[in-house]
């Protein structure tokens, strides 16, 4: 395979220009009683309240209209798979530029993901578990509709889109030291990296320690297979893109894991403390920030990091609405 | 007993003016997508968000001021019952005072409430779940330790200072038709009548119909006992103040009732569509909106409204931080 076709810092910086308007500018919550228990400060981008619940409705947006802009308005159906927050983004980026889409969702899938592809217009389809039966289905469905595939990571347009969450999160609050987001197939963290790439800021990434392909991938310097999808971070039970896994290496990233306790831990806080829903995923780059914190205290003492709280899209106990 | 001296709209100006800066403005929050759902507009404020997780906090930073501002610092200990928000927003108005705290908590109360009290710098005096067990180690903790109690809610100026979130909410968006509010021992409520008395604004109060003890003094005409303490709606469980129901008559207040499925489903809303971890008693307001605009939908098609977040502090599942 040849080595694939990267997005750059430009690129982040049309998509910006491209979906403004369309995504909300979330924000950037600070909370002082936190702060002082911490003994540093954090700006906490609340892409859980982004549109569709998660940072994906950048990137489908951004991949949406570019399909809109550049005449494939001939063929207006949209597809993918997806168990989760990139499908109903799909939906509502597709229903807003005036295309159909066919979202692919295996049977199994968080039923308040399935409800909201549909909510958001999309219509489902649905598949098997394995990777395998939801290929099958997703080519059954670009045969028969003449549907254009929008991959949930590995393309530089959703890349490009990912990327304005922390564009924002940079102008909205200067001097971060780090910013810190979750890796699961990439698409985010890479698309941090490239945003930030002319700052000073660190972009750290987190794994649960359940699903560390893309630390091994980084260490061993090629794609490692993901282990079997038992983390409550479902979100980042996916495999690591191979254009993300290009972006660390060429910009470089430093991942780490984190335990399912401190996971939970870190959900909590954000439940307790900041009254924000968060999605196990999304609590998993402070789970990574809290775990450096404790292991170095004076080194962060008076710091100020970011964090992309990435999605809010959690099962919790009550009527589904 | 002579009738209460009763707070009037310029005490709540000048709550506003004294708690500037110790309290935050919280974001009224409007959701696009709940909008088009709805057929009409709604503003929440997230008092969820406030301080120590509830409206509390303004009441209480507000009495402890008056307090700090009028020569009792020769008492420096303040005290209260509760088996809530109050304990806590107390204990953390009388830390930021320099004052200290001694809240009297009943041993069965949430958890997270009192841990909540210790946090903010509160000592916890443990007493028996009746009213009788509270009041008598609260006789003695003002005995001993020559403190001021600051009551929940019947108070001028805990009323005054609950007023301050809706004159923030009056003041970011303009032109509301109603702000729903939750009735318990009926502090928001009241103050949030005085606010709004001298604006178009129509106050809507909403209680549980398991604990619905002011809309039927408002429609006797004196006073009702509350009901056992059932609802999930666990900060509404308290009985009405006297002064609180003297400005309900005075200025004026609707209530409506609504059963335990409408907050369980309203607190879903939030939780599912905005993201925003709200308790039971939070919900109730926006339960009542709902319930009010089924049965008028046409009436209520593009109109703008306003609803009191008043508490985050919701047990849920997950380890404790």
């Amino acid at each position: 395979m040849s080595p694939p076709e990267l997005p750059e810092h430009a690129d982040v910086l049309d998509a910006a220009r491209r979906i403004a308007g369309r995504v909300l500018n979330t924000p950037a919550v600070c909370r002082d009683s936190l702060n002082e228990t911490l003994g540093f400060q954090v700006f906490f981008k609340c892409e859980n309240q982004q549109r569709t619940g998660s940072f994906k409705f950048r990137g489908a947006t951004n991949a949406v209209a570019r399909l809109a802009g550049n005449g494939s308005a001939a063929a207006p159906v949209v597809t993918t798979h997806s168990s989760g927050n990139h499908g109903a983004a799909l939906a509502l980026a597709a229903s807003q530029a005036g295309f159909e889409s066919e979202i692919v969702v295996p049977r199994g899938a968080n039923p308040l993901k399935r409800a909201a592809v549909s909510r958001y217009g999309g219509r489902i389809r649905d598949c098997g578990e394995t990777l395998a039966e939801r290929e099958s289905v997703l080519a059954s469905v670009i045969e028969a509709c003449h549907a254009l595939y929008v991959p949930p990571y590995d393309h530089p347009d959703i890349i490009a889109g990912q990327g304005t969450a922390a564009l924002e999160l940079a102008a909205a609050v200067p001097d971060l030291e780090t910013v810190w987001v979750p890796v699961g197939g990439g698409g985010l963290a890479s698309g941090t990296l490239l945003a930030l790439s002319e700052s000073r800021v660190v972009v750290r990434g987190v794994e649960p320690a359940l699903a560390d392909d893309a630390y091994w991938s980084l260490r061993l310097g090629a794609i490692q297979p993901q282990k079997p999808p038992v983390t409550v971070a479902d979100g980042l039970r996916t495999a690591l893109g191979r254009i993300p896994f290009a972006l660390f290496q060429k910009l470089g990233l430093t991942i780490d894991t984190v335990s399912e306790e401190e996971i939970l831990a870190a959900q909590s806080l954000l439940w307790q403390r900041l009254k924000l829903v968060v999605e196990p995923s999304g609590a998993v780059p402070l789970a990574g920030l809290l775990a450096a914190a404790r292991k170095d205290p004076a080194g962060f003492r008076g710091t100020r990091h970011g964090v992309i709280l990435s999605g809010g899209n959690a099962l919790f106990p009550g009527p589904s609405v």
